[in-house]
């Protein structure tokens, strides 16, 4: 944890908050704070900054003076993303957040199989702490939006749009020739929505909807990568682009 | 697994092959693969191509007219990594073939814990299977060399240059306000030495030695990542320099 993030919930009118569980004791036993110490501490979707400790055990912390003001701006990728085996979106929460990804677009496509969608891997209980660690590890507080599309081509044609503003869209196909750095550097966008397939590609329906919606093809050399490492390889790639 | 690796003790003189396990499965089940079918196939370090199918079970494959030939060449890449926690090891070393290492180099460092030298992840007999499977999903045969270093300082004065001789040495270092493309694309180097330290980040003294040994240091943004995300972020940064 690099910084802690702090529930608005868990906020109180004057400005502290006690934190229990994992929290507390990576404050006691891994920081080791103590009384009057100043630590990295943000509010979920909120101002990030320091907050004083005025008391910290293993069990409980209590922190005062939590950060005010603006939260950091939001990330500037969007991930839409085909949806992966439960296996594999669970190694994929954190490393996102972690990552920068602003809204999680999860669509069906006609290689994700239906029992996919079954999985508590999808819940927001059981994502909502795994997107908090990636935050926590990357120091940031804007939690990403999660959203699950269950039919494909009215999610592409007719919402997509209302729920990303973003100047540049890609989708990852191993036939393309063009580089996400080729693909970016001309004119660098304010927001990209990269697009990621399921573990054996999207069909030619899909890909030329996608491109008729304005999608740039393209690709990550000859290596064949798994969808969380291929996800975490062209999220590198897109984030260099725009920050580089 | 988008290609069937067969160990060189499996080959008979005629050149055929009996598969079991989950190659067999895979075979028979995912690729649905009969008599006279050909099927993508390498030796472990040797020739990647095709093969044809004898006769396919879900309990055994019989392969006949196995790939000969040159093998493709090794990767370009080597890795350094200060030694990580082995639940974080243990989710790399698939990845790391997929992505195309050529040696990977574990070494010990200030912030490395003793006991992470104590686990069953790093026998061979744990990763090789690991290894395997990462270059059956990336269609590579030629297996990452491992080797672990205990020592730092000798390792890094006396050793390093025997075991590598890529032209650029990089080490990731948060401070660095040099990127990969940047550090990279001046002059493309035939392979590329890459470190990456421990999550607590290396010494200032680790770090003065791998400059002076010529490491250059390249940024990753701000965003503080996992060690096993880090590693595939910096190395499709690195193949997409080198390759691109």
């Amino acid at each position: 944890m690099n910084l802690i993030l702090v529930e608005h919930s868990e906020r109180t009118a004057d400005g502290t908050a006690v934190l229990r569980g994992e929290r507390a004791r990576h404050v006691a036993d891994v920081l080791r704070a103590g009384p009057g110490d100043r630590i990295r501490v943000g509010l979920v979707d909120g101002p990030a900054g320091e907050a004083v400790v005025v008391q910290a055990s293993a069990d409980a912390v209590e922190l005062r003076d939590l950060p005010a003001g603006d939260p950091p701006p939001r990330a500037r990728i969007d991930l839409l993303l085909a949806l992966p085996r439960p296996k594999v979106l669970k190694r994929l929460w954190a490393q996102l957040a972690a990552l920068g990804v602003d809204r999680i677009l999860l669509t069906n496509a006609a290689r994700v199989e239906r029992n996919y969608f079954d999985t508590h891997v999808l819940d927001e209980a059981f994502h909502r702490p795994l997107l908090l660690e990636g935050l926590q590890q990357a120091r940031d507080t804007r939690l990403p939006r999660v959203s699950l599309h269950r039919r494909f081509r009215p999610f592409i044609e007719d919402e997509l749009d209302g729920l990303t503003d973003a100047a540049k869209r890609l989708v990852a196909d191993p036939s393309a020739t063009v580089n996400v750095h080729t693909a970016l550097t001309a004119a660098v966008p304010e927001r990209v929505l990269l697009a990621v397939g399921p573990e054996g590609g999207w069909v030619p329906f899909e890909l030329d909807l996608l491109r008729a919606r304005g999608f740039t093809a393209v690709g990550l050399g000859p290596r064949t990568l798994r969808t969380d490492t291929a996800c975490v390889a062209l999220l590198a790639l897109v984030t260099d682009a725009l920050y580089g």
